[in-house]
């Protein structure tokens, strides 16, 4: 299939560009950067030198809706009206904003803004595969979840059925490119490493998206605290999700639980071994590819169970479920393209 | 004040070094280490060349307390039997292994191995100058905390009386340094580096310091799950304490009750600012420096309070706090060969 | 084709099997390794879990050369033995180590030790497809380069018939992996970050393989002094070559050159720009594929060329040139397998 | 002695204040900020934290007039109109920019811009303690040296009548502080992390001082290739300096000449050892100190001489060396606040 792209000179979109230029069946329609426009791809990516002599185009709306989909990575508000308009040619879009995330507009205005758009709010699907691969199939308008979001969500889902609601801790700890691809003082190299700093540690924004998939999924009002940490990475994110169960459970009712939810997911990977170096969730391990690794340690004495998720914040947690989204949107195979795994070490 | 130190070889001991060759009122006597006796020290830790010329001994307890004060900077176990041989002498002890931190043998016996001088245990005073000042002073033998529990202990000690005593987690962001200084395939740089890998995440063995202290503070029964998580750094821990308060809290309070803890302190300072790259803890700005930074956000709409600490492991987790101990026990000023700051960026 | 790796739990034999298991037209059939014999392939290399559950197998020759081909990933001095009796089967073999790629045997004495099978020597082909493709397609035998030597190889290579023989320098940057999987003191973590660190800045042995090409290429005798320097990265090496030309250069001259020899060259890509952060070569951006980039400053007031090059030493620098090799070797698209460009950022 | 400093939210500003609030003999009289004027020195640098309630002022010369010492770390061009005005004051000035390095204001138009004051860079002295002692004592004007020219003088004036004065290269390697405290593409972290980027490979600014220094040591014209690449550190440089020797030299002539150079120089040390990890100069080793570390290989085979040094480049290779000369200055103990040495590990 044809693919356009809205946004192409950040980050999610040099990874989109990657992960559609060395996908066996889509091509490179194009590809948009209001600020990078006239210049050759691999100027703004230099990673894919040699793999197109393509150039970056101004926006427009009516030469991108000529592709079978459009990937829109805008930053937050300037989506939703670009949205708006290419969702009344027919086109199927896969929007990597926040725009069209939450359900309820008033979550989004309390997180966000004034949401323009509320009835599209309705038609849109929450883009997380491992839930929703029915509606991702016909739908048109795809909101792929926040790289915090995703991994919270992936560690949480399968065992939020057994834990107490109102005591649930997402500990995250996420590398440098979740900033973005514009330069500030919080992501100067000499500022930016040897850190461990928590920021926005309470209401981020993520938090929404994160509290309306567990409580849909668990059928009650589940509370959750998240708390992001800068550390010295470029990629990846370790979620570390703390929770008190009901009553005690066993490692076999938790290994249950987390096999019932994932049996057959294709980029979901269960980690958790007795031992070795990678016996848990560790970004390392994903970084590049699209998996994310989810693993858990029952803490039986302190009555705890905690749930680890390990993700590419830029690739599972942005391009690649992206990816994954438009390959189930158009009914080929849902790994295509997404194959490569991470490098070791 | 002459100074021997045991075991001076391992990071640890090599802190101690630096900071007592740096001391204003203290003179290194006697150097011991059995696996690079006979090197000169700046072999062994090549930043103090230029600062001495002298080398590392065997192991001879008759000569090392001829000093005023032993270090011991062993590993666990071993340094019980040589603890028992020094304090039959009389001479100060300040032991950095864990063979003496805990009150109760049983808990030793749990996360350690039975302990052969069970009676030594009531002698020791838990070297943490914020609560002991007072016994550090008089006391013959100062069992050092161990790093974790230092970051978890200062952060929670101010609030401990507020906050539910069954649901407080710990999630402890460490350097590769706290490893020590034998090479193994987790502190492989290839598979170190990247990294965001829990370990231990369940029983780790400071638990019991920070439960034992935690629940003296607050009189009452306190349970504190901590987990490790070792990042990319050399040296620093941040530690990410969630509490939920038994009743809602404003700001106010909490100030008000870190204020009354920590009054005066001369190491610890309250870092939580409305803004600012810099405006809650972050080891980056304490790693060098025998500082803890502390600080805190309260939740009100998830009923969290988070606490938040930054120690550099090796320094205020370890050798800084040993010397501030020293200078405690000698009756000189306890900031002594401690003001050195963290470098800026 | 069916593809043995005997040495499959190393770094370099870790990405062997990575482009093996996701290469279009090879299929694993055997992995050795007597260390890990028994493990599940993703045991060893974390990365791999979910694209295998093949496991490690003990050393077996016969075994191994039912394959169409196989690669030796064997300590120097190790892998000679074991390539003697692969030779004698008629199988194909690339070998990764150094055993075989110094044409002169007192060379190989010098820098290793006594070469037990000098006559062997004679039969391999040095594994430079960017200058012996066409007898690598008709070699059973082929000597993949190291990786310090294919940097510096590729970066004098288009010029060194135009500079002054006996003044060149390769000052070479590179990642912890060269040093393979096994920790010991200088790859431990709190000692390899945060270094710049030069290691046999004198007589490295692949000075060895570099005169031995670049004099081959010149038709004279050529000197070359190469420094490596650990720089606190995992992967990549960046070569600055420093060269004098024999008269003066214009900028369209060096071009030519470099064009002239790289002409068509699939994985060499010329990094030559007047502005912009990646205008020359940078390992960053060769990081997880087979690139090699290729660049230059012509410092006409001092009368110095400087060439610089940039590969990951694991691929271009190991794996990925050997299963390049092997393409070749087999008469397939030489790309296949390899086309995975770098990530960015 | 009070100490004022314009410039002071750098980060040669920020060493400079964290050296004189440490030191025993100075006094922080004025630290001028124009564009953090009004802030806590604590809100700019967070380090300093707890060791001073000072702010930052605006730019005030007849305040900082009032001081026995003015240090300037302000931007070149925007130094020289200031110095000036202070220099009719006759207050002594340390000047960190680049405006008096140069002797020939030729040489300054050169590689900056037109000098408006070249009969003022008569009255400065060059800021090498280790050549220029004697004349820093009794000069108003320092002109401190360039970092990267620091490093490479040091390493090179051993040895510099010894070599062939036509083939000398200084290839650089360091960190990211050198960019000082704006962020902009080239210091985003995501894009300056993992690299080894060479920049300004050609015609760097420095190489003006660094001829300037050597020639006149030397007596004759030197022709130095001085070539910097950004590598993944905060702070740091390593020069590995390429010389070929006008004769064959062995080891003790080598020695012999650096120690005749260095001879109680109270900040050079010599590292040059037959084993261990620290055997030669590594930036990690100086880091936070005002040392410069120096050794060498002897290349016999190759005819090359390979000098080394490392150092600070924010100490000795800025703010540190300014405290050194102003402690020579003043006639005080040259080593007076500068003791502290670096970290290990």
């Amino acid at each position: 299939m044809k693919v356009s792209i809205l946004g192409a000179s950040g980050y999610i979109g040099g990874e989109l560009l990657r992960l559609i230029l060395t996908h066996p069946e889509a091509e490179l329609f194009y590809s948009g950067s209001n600020s990078q426009a006239g210049k050759y791809i691999h100027k703004v990516h230099p990673n894919l030198r040699g793999l197109t002599m393509s150039k970056m185009e101004k926006y427009n709306v009516s030469k991108a809706v000529e592709a079978d989909v459009v990937f829109t990575a805008l930053p937050h508000g300037q989506s939703m009206d670009i949205i708006n308009e290419l969702f009344l040619t027919g086109v199927k879009i896969i929007d990597l904003s926040a725009d069209f995330r939450l359900r309820d507009h008033k979550i989004y205005n309390k997180y966000y803004r004034e949401h323009k758009y509320p009835e599209l709010l309705t038609k849109s699907v929450y883009g997380l595969p491992e839930i929703y691969r029915s509606k991702i199939k016909s739908s048109q308008l795809i909101a792929n979840p926040g790289c915090n979001a995703m991994a919270s969500i992936l560690a949480l889902m399968p065992i939020i059925h057994l834990v107490d609601t109102k005591h649930i801790i997402s500990d995250v700890k996420v590398g440098s490119s979740a900033a973005g691809v514009l330069p500030n003082l919080s992501t100067h190299h000499p500022e930016r490493t040897n850190v461990v700093r928590p920021y926005n540690p309470v209401g981020h924004r993520h938090t929404g998206e994160i509290e309306q998939e567990l409580s849909l999924k668990a059928g009650k009002k589940i509370i959750v605290g998240m708390t992001p940490h800068a550390v010295d990475l470029v990629r990846g994110i370790l979620c570390t999700a703390y929770t008190y169960p009901i009553s005690e459970l066993d490692d076999k009712d938790i290994w249950k639980s987390i096999r019932d939810t994932y049996h057959n997911e294709p980029f979901i990977r269960i980690v958790k071994e007795k031992k070795g170096l990678y016996n848990l969730p560790n970004p390392k391990i994903v970084i590049g590819s699209n998996f994310c690794d989810v693993g858990f340690e029952n803490d039986i004495e302190k009555g705890r169970l905690i749930m680890f998720s390990a993700i590419d914040n830029l690739i599972k947690g942005g391009s690649g479920n992206a990816v994954q989204n438009m390959n189930i949107m158009f009914g080929i195979d849902e790994k295509a393209g997404l194959l490569s795994p991470s490098l070791h070490p």
